[in-house]
């Protein structure tokens, strides 16, 4: 299908089940794919960071990838991320990526190099000419430790490289700075770059990020609760900011399951995707929370503590 | 005069104007003090970042608090910035303050040295016990080099040590899980921490703030434009986002004026210092836009860029 | 052919060539083996990060290792670098690289994610057990953005899974205290670690690098003079620290060569891994200086500076 | 007294000792220069990093300061370090320091404040002309978070700003393209910038540096352990290169002692800083081995690993 410009709404990246011997599992993706759909998600992001896309093997990315894009139906467009250290790399991706079906492309600066501007500019105007698809930047500096700068980004905006950007960087002050250039509510709506998309992955600050202006958000706890987000986005699209407001505080308290892996015990991919699993585990989406090799799974008392989230924040656990 | 608590309102902090021969500008300085209660501002930080505090000796540190307070006249409430390395340091300081008639504290964690969330807190507890006035968190890790954890900060609001915390870490996601747990909206209001102020520095995104739930914004780019900061705090508490956010764009426009300095030929603090002393110069409020040494001056094409910036935001230059 | 226990001397990590239109240079690589070789080296690291390892496709990788084993044709060994995010995808390449007949693994912590020391811990004892080939552990935090614990190091030395750390950590301290608890020079010659291997990337200190008791070194500009270093390890293994600093002097004059790409117009991998190129190409070992894409080439102008720096070292350009 | 051109030799940073009301301990200060001035050292280095020099007032500074040069009585010279924020705050403390007769002054870059190469030469200028003191420049990311080009102090070293460099910037690469292109063995022992001092903090590597042609070392260790120190010095000038190896590495299996506080419970300066000064107590030169606040004090039961590590480098406690 093709995408909508700009694209808008709750997309969040999604998980991707294991079964218990570390094989992605079909059938629960395929329910994962029903339960965000149900709850009323604009697009679906395959091969994110959540969903462990760096964790996966090539095959298993395909495998993934065609689940989710078979599974959505066209009911939603699906974004597929194709994350890899450098351009060719990246490419092959890509190919894989259209072959599947997907809507869209995510790719992220050159990584584990020391990379520069220029260099990254080279990579995304080569990137955009594998496949036609729309090609978003992936602004994620705690993974490829470098930022996007906004002056790249309104470049590949103005020539057509890019169709968005994904921000995960956590700068809310330059986002806002890039917003405004691009003409602030008033201007993005009408101009030139009115098709351009500008999705936030700070899930835990949509309320604030929908007040500046962006299309939307790539929220990782929108696995576990996609009407949440919904309700939220629903609520800031109609100005009703105390709803809004109301909804994030609650996502926010929700959220709180990233922390239930012992701090010192393992890393914080392995706490917070081995979260987001468990709750959809409890919640009977997915039959498995395992996380992909070599993170550490959630001892039983964490996977209690993510019980304890869910209900406090209205969810109710089946398991 | 005792503080409100919350404090509450924009509270911007103050430029050290300073004569062509680098001694504080007393005259200039008054003057500032003026434009910014004129703007109706609700309090003043005396002797913070962008009062180039780290720049200044301790002489002319007392002279520019002292000025401030007088100026002030107890129509707002005074913080001092007591920023130095470690406690004993900002002991000092803290005496100084307090002989110079400042309402509140705001001090940062150790610095230079490496530092531990343990260490920490006995600085801020020994600070405590230094003044009687109220004590503020400076949470500044571009400067510091480490972040206040979310845990310190409440266990410190919540056995008295801290009065609030001055949030300039950008993690606008770690300060809305602080919100969260201090009660959200509805909680703060009425809770045991009611009293506990939380001031965001992130003077871009001061909208999306107030919509989250912080009290007030200490915003640097205050010092040009006062009133545009008031009304847009106003717009909030009044619930008329749209009209935040149209007065917030606006003053990120504005904001463009830190990258004046040529990129590569001096340092963020000499182009963004320099360029907020050169609007106040190009607006009549002081005499001189000079920074402290070894900043470097801007030069007179980077000045008439600023001037550019002022007209494009509706603030007229005198010179 | 089996590794020696400890891997010891020059074991460069060899350069990727292209042609033209970015292929694998087959010929050039070949002779490039054949230049090493000739040099004395003992031992070659393909796919390493300065043999742009991750720039290239699986596709290519496994060309150039193929091409650079039967080029060794068994007079010194073969470690291959199995580079990649996490545990899965390293395996894909520790099979290819076992099929292509490599002698040993160099792999690093697992990259893009946030990871874990007792995550680490698993995944090289996972990789470990994917092929019956030595493994060493590459310690490059400027890549990985993290850096091997010297407990852990000693943790993996000690239950057989790591046969040796290759160190691009610039840590030379934390690399001498490793080198003492695992027994000093005394110690280390007869103790249960006699095997372990400790090779430096440091290529500008490696005469200070043996003297404190490290068993090889690992230089990139070893590519372009490996007789140079030949002769340094030669030194310095006879007692003959003058010679040894005198060759080292001349390595680190030679080795400005990175800096010849212009400061802002490309990224420190396209200087310094195009300078070695460059500097190949003009001594005639290979027949194109082309680096991967999105590198920026270095200029004719650079190229020639490149000239210099080989005319000063006592290298002759042939082109 | 004046300066040898270069400092060459050992110039540990000299600990500040406390009572237990945290005051300078005079007698105690005095009784340490008496240990390392036994021992053997060629210089002093008061109020360094390793002075806790961040955690004094000027009071206190003053009182270490002048302690430390009238117990050398001219024996050796004494450099004093004069760190603080900016170059306003710095000269005063290069006053202070002149009026206390150190020899020679150390001072960093700017911190706290974002600055750039171009404002840190400023300062460096206008630190030179504040008093007619040699100036040396002290390397130290680790606390001020930038790193001062090579190019910047070889300009400062030829237009005669600077008398030499204090490196504990941990990069042995970069210092060893310093030393070449000074000169290197040859040319620095007869250019124009012979007497342009080099020292290294790296303890840990002091053979290494002194190999690569560093002309001397500032250990905090030395503290403990000076005529250790000295003894290494003495050997690797003599060329006796496996003697000062095996000091080394006795002094390096000493250094463990910086680890004995909890990882966790306290910060790296508590517990390096306070195994020095307990290891000084325990060895009778000091009387109390308070760190300054807010510091950790170390439990007895670290203190007992630091007496270990004593015996088992041939130091004997006392107590």
């Amino acid at each position: 299908m093709s995408l909508p410009t700009p694209l808008r709404g709750v997309v969040p990246p999604v998980c991707t089940p294991l079964t218990s011997d570390q094989e992605v599992d079909v059938p629960s993706l395929r329910a994962l794919v029903e339960h965000l759909v149900a709850g009323g998600v604009h697009g679906l992001f395959a091969l994110g960071s959540t969903s462990e896309v760096v964790y996966l093997t090539d095959r298993m990315r395909e495998l993934a990838l065609k689940t989710v894009v078979e599974a959505a139906a066209g009911r939603v467009p699906v974004l597929a991320g194709v994350i890899d250290t450098t351009t060719y790399r990246v490419q092959e991706h890509i190919r894989a990526a259209a072959d599947c079906g997907a809507d869209a492309l995510v790719a992220t600066a050159p990584f584990y190099t020391r990379t520069h501007p220029l260099e990254i500019a080279r990579h995304f105007r080569a990137l955009r000419q594998t496949a036609d698809l729309p090609l978003f930047a992936y602004d994620i500096p705690v993974s490829v430790h470098s930022k996007l700068p906004a002056a790249l980004l309104r470049e590949l905006a103005e020539d057509g490289t890019l169709a968005g950007v994904k921000d995960s960087s956590g700068d809310e002050g330059g986002l806002r700075r890039l917003l405004v250039e691009l003409g602030g509510h008033e201007g993005r709506a009408s101009g030139p770059l009115a098709g351009f998309s500008l999705l936030t992955g700070a899930e835990l600050t949509v309320d604030a990020a929908l007040l500046a202006g962006v299309d939307g958000v790539v929220p990782g706890l929108g696995n576990v609760d996609p009407a949440g987000y919904v309700r939220l986005y629903d609520a800031a699209r109609a100005g009703d900011w105390g709803r809004a407001v109301e909804e994030q505080e609650r996502l926010v308290d929700l959220f709180g399951m990233v922390d239930v892996g012992p701090e010192g015990e393992m890393g914080r991919s392995s706490s917070a995707l081995g979260s987001f699993k468990a709750a959809l585990n409890l919640l009977g989406v997915i039959e498995c929370g395992a996380t992909v090799q070599p993170q550490i799974p959630l001892s039983a008392e964490s996977v209690a503590r993510v019980a304890d989230r869910l209900r406090a924040a209205g969810l109710t656990p089946v398991r």
